[in-house]
């Protein structure tokens, strides 16, 4: 056991792909502070993703993928977070829109196939409180005109999801669609302080063409109870990442500290390692980041039990998921937030240089975790403790 | 699945005895705030614990004993501590001190089945920061003179763990004897502000004879890797004091805040189950006791799993649990201290009342957890994650 | 300099007054422990309260008082808080309850010059929130059926604060009459954890005759702008409690860790008083305390300056008064919380004795800080903050 | 009042400075987010504070400065902080810089003189921690050897400290040289997370001429109590461009919510200026950017009380400003972090925008808040209080 422990799994199934992923993550560690600066798109890291299989993690078996449970899978988003969470978020993404169509659509079986087949990358103009995607019937088909914004992993994507509303109504259609499709403009105009390469920019529709078998529409959107996991999934992910993100804070904390930090000249100790502010702080870290990594694996315990019965899913048996989640998801930015913030404190001023590039882990966290707001998380979970009253399903809970 | 959650297990083997614990619970908790007033010794509910069974979980089925693992049995203490933080504490205590007999000596058989058979309620008197109780040699035999403080459950108890250091040198002495033995005497002078019925006051040794098979020392205190357990069955037999008062405070005040809070007059809201920042605390108390529960189960299910290794156990595999131990210990007094402090804030200024007694759970904890300071488990933690250190067995880690 | 500051002013004027209040404060330190013990009316310290002429402070000298301004009175208030609460908040709020009648009636220098006559010590049955008391005409004058709570020091008062409601309508009457005014039943209910010698129980009015000359309705409850510095007043009588409960605790904090904490064996410093996780502790207690004393002083000032402007006061300056008044407030909570929860980690286990009797600073605190919540005040900050609206005035705010 | 007050002074002798450090203050904010991008020498607005008479705040009148005292000229720092911390930053040790020839030697006349004659920009190479620079003898004069890291604000300097030690010995030897003297290299190799226009590189002396005039001697670094001032006004300075940055943020933040934020979907309000955890975390910005700020003019106050004491100061009283001094630096330590980590909670998603340029803010509070650790600046604050020991005078308290 180490403090930043290896996540790899003891079952054969998976331990490949494990390894698989450590040696990307490695890849991708050794760039990432020159790709922060860069911003833009991380085509080459994205190529390697393509190439390693790992894009069909979630894909059962029987559709050539890896049938790996959300427990194993959201444990290697957790592993590429901790190198490189923009890359962690996009690679998170691929199997949160493969459960998309999974559960809003009947067509999944299709789209499964067509993914293993062309290593599809799948990118994401699902927003739903941008309401600007208008879409209108066409003859048999559907247009689609107007924008939609934080459209992560959009450029260079492969497939796409899709949404609008009527313009009369508020019903939210969600499709599948190729990236390429004519009408559809992926603006490269992604710029933040944070999450830097997830291409999270707007995506403009100028009369984009739906076909009608493109639309998800059995059960639609969180048309079933099943299909309501779909935001806990996204829960999920996001929480992997900002674990991902503490731990790859800590870790690289930890290497610096060890090696380059210095005693303060009033401490009375030979070494930073000795130092008890600095020891302490340490230890507030990891026991903060490893009870958000104990709640978190148990959420997706959970959810792999409620994604396995499928429609005999019962409501309570949901709302038990996304309590788990929402109780993941509040330890997960509150150790993230702190680690990324006082790592400094256990390694000094001169660990604040760019080259060093330690602010990213703060800067990654800070902009993923304003996804939607902790308070309204605590809310949720506040109604559940005190009303006994789950979360209504929704795009964000 | 609700927000404080039965431990009861599905295993049908220990199914009947959380029964009884629960049963035992809820009498206990009738009187709790009535003999938190009065302090002394809980008589009539230390007899009730000698009838119901319970203090034989730990002792494996061929001695007699339930044969509970750690993990069960702690969770009952748990479940005790929730209705009642004194009892909880005399009720653990019996378990890890029947583990001293087991670790610490080889008589420990023996001592098994008289417990058994007598229902024996054990008592403490070995407080290693006290050295004030001195041994000697008299002739094939050993006295004690001198005295210990914080003797936890010595009164009302049918045998007693005592120690004493040497005149000359350091090295602690343990042995079992029975509670009546000539030249003891137990004071009845515990008046704290907490833990107010566990008589943890002080025992004086006026010549107290200790016949040589009663002295533990095959292996001898922390005298091999398995026996360096103990500390660790203690600190977790503490957590999960610390993790019942906090969650009896929990189930306590959701019950008042539902029946008995008002909407403060300028919240806008009907009743205070609707107030936001009421609702927010609730979040916040249940993610934090939810965390701390999972460490704990998580570091109890380490230890049952090093106790079955015995002498194999590795100090390597030592280490983990004790790393598992601390975490949990840290999470569990935090978030109790955390509610059992702002419980008010949910409940409001009439939830002052002596007659509620609400105050008490804080008294309780804070006293208790005064045991080590939490800090030094924190520098624990911290050597741990920076520098790659187990902590060292001592008999407070 | 030292770390809990004498509160004494260099000026001339009240020199004498700190003198006698300090050595008043000696005294009742002297037996707070035991006094919170009993809870009851304290009647002999209430007694030398009366005879110190302390209770005339805040009255000018041309009606016999003091002549104190609001800084020099509330200092005062907060010393005798240090060493005991209970009797803090007596004396804290016979200055509030001169300021009610001041403010709300035109019949002020009769009362001024009556209390200073005859020594009155003022008691409180104003609960705003407690609207059981209800008020009839009856000829001339006027009865008053019903209950109130938490009355504060009507017990052994001389006069009274009243209030109560007509049976339809909400406008609340608010009266000055003898204590022993024939129907008034003044019950001897107060047993709660904290403040447990305030006598905070509750009133019954069987019939009570109000003089209309009794009544203050000249501007009426909060009826100017002027008149609406009453519940600021009230909430720095509440803050320099707080803050004196705060101090009191550190200053006997500081005596026991040099006198009585022993190190912890794993700290490797010879004594408590060199432990560095005690020493920041003690920092960070001071820091707090301290800058929500430098604010409590600030808010003091404002409102001298607005109590001199009398019928000139703005709104805009009444809301610069309550802003003020609202950062001590807030600040004082928390720095008061923090420090009567965390005395004891820099004190040990051996400070839980109910003979030192250090929980009563957090069991009074925690009490007296229900009595508006926290969280209100600092939404009525972040109005002013980010709207730029200034608190609503209300009896609490 | 508003929540981030104007800092300017009633006193009619500073007006007129505080109007220009506003209109310059405007200028700096409007183009700080793309400097900061840029990092390098902010030459064009040094060249502005150099023609704005700025520079000279501290000197006194008879030596041609605007003789402001310590009190105003921080509250200029704090000003121009909120713009643009970096700029702040190099404004504020001009001042310092000043002071320590003040301090440390007796030629400061002919230096005060000099830099109002020729709008010296002082820059610094005084870092007592960096023993890289040697001093050495040849002749009269005296030659440096090496390097120093932290060289705040020496690109683009008129005149420079400089620091060095003997090669055998550590007694600080401290001068005052003209920046543009042979072998002196000043690099342009700052590129930090955050403060990144303070050109705090490295300096290399290639055999740099020191001519024994130059040397401050009389009393020499820290060699009388009065010169022992220095750290404190350098500790000064850094609180009040933590607390700039810290107000800065707020500003904006606030202006941010109410002109672009939304409201949360489920939060059931109008406008995000209407959420109650929003206003909640305004309110607590507010009260604890105010504490910070109270304690920081309080510290300057008493700097100024001191500093007019000169060699009449005593040990007693310079260590009553440094523990003001310590207090102050903690608090806006700890609120700054606390505002510019946050104030993404209060501003949502979209403020993350690279453009929005609000992450600056963190990283220029995190960068410069570990110029010494706050955790020993507690320390000292806890020796002095629970030991009574005021801080040991070093070139960090």
């Amino acid at each position: 056991m180490s403090a930043v422990t290896p996540l790899k799994q003891a079952r054969a199934r998976s331990q490949a792909l494990f390894d698989t992923a450590e040696q990307l993550a490695a890849e991708f560690a050794a760039t990432a502070v020159e790709r922060d600066r860069q911003g833009g798109t991380a085509k080459a890291e994205r190529d390697r993703l393509r190439q390693s299989g790992l894009l069909n993690l979630i894909i059962p078996g029987e559709y050539g993928g890896h049938g790996l449970d959300w427990h194993d899978t959201l444990r290697i988003v957790r592993l590429i977070s901790r190198a490189d969470s923009s890359l962690g978020h996009l690679f998170g993404f691929q199997h949160l829109l493969l459960a998309t169509v999974r559960l809003f659509g009947d067509q999944w079986p299709h789209y499964y196939r067509e993914t293993v087949k062309n290593h599809w990358f799948w990118g994401n103009t699902l927003n739903p409180l941008d309401t600007r995607a208008k879409i209108s019937a066409d003859g048999q088909d559907w247009l689609v005109h107007g924008s939609k914004s934080f459209c992560s992993g959009a450029t260079d994507s492969d497939h796409l999801i899709v949404s609008a509303v009527p313009e009369a109504g508020d019903k939210l259609v969600i499709a599948a669609i190729p990236s390429d499709r004519a009408g559809l403009r992926i603006n490269a105009d992604w710029d933040n302080m944070g999450q830097r390469q997830t291409d999270s920019g707007t995506v403009d529709f100028h009369g984009v063409r739906i076909y009608d078998h493109e639309i998800l529409r059995r059960p639609g959107p969180l048309g079933s109870v099943f299909a309501t996991l779909r935001p806990l999934i996204a829960q999920l992910v996001l929480t992997n990442i900002y674990l991902g993100i503490g731990e790859g804070a800590l870790a690289e904390a930890i290497g610096y500290t060890r090696s380059q930090a210095r005693a303060w000249f009033l401490s009375g100790v030979e070494s930073a390692t000795r130092d008890p502010y600095v020891l302490k702080k340490y230890g507030e870290f990891w026991v903060d980041l490893n009870a958000a990594a104990q709640a978190t694996d148990y959420a997706a315990n959970l959810l792999d039990a409620a994604w396995r019965l499928e429609n005999a899913l019962t409501e309570a048996e949901r709302g038990n998921v996304a309590i788990a989640c929402a109780a993941a998801k509040v330890l997960a930015t509150r150790a993230g937030l702190d680690v990324t913030q006082r790592l400094f404190e256990v390694t000094g001023a001169r660990a604040t240089s760019a080259k060093a590039g330690f602010d990213r882990y703060w800067r990654n966290l800070r902009t993923h975790s304003l996804h939607d707001p902790v308070d309204y998380k605590l809310l949720d979970l506040g109604e559940w403790v005190l009303n006994g009253k789950s979360p209504t399903p929704s795009f964000y809970s």
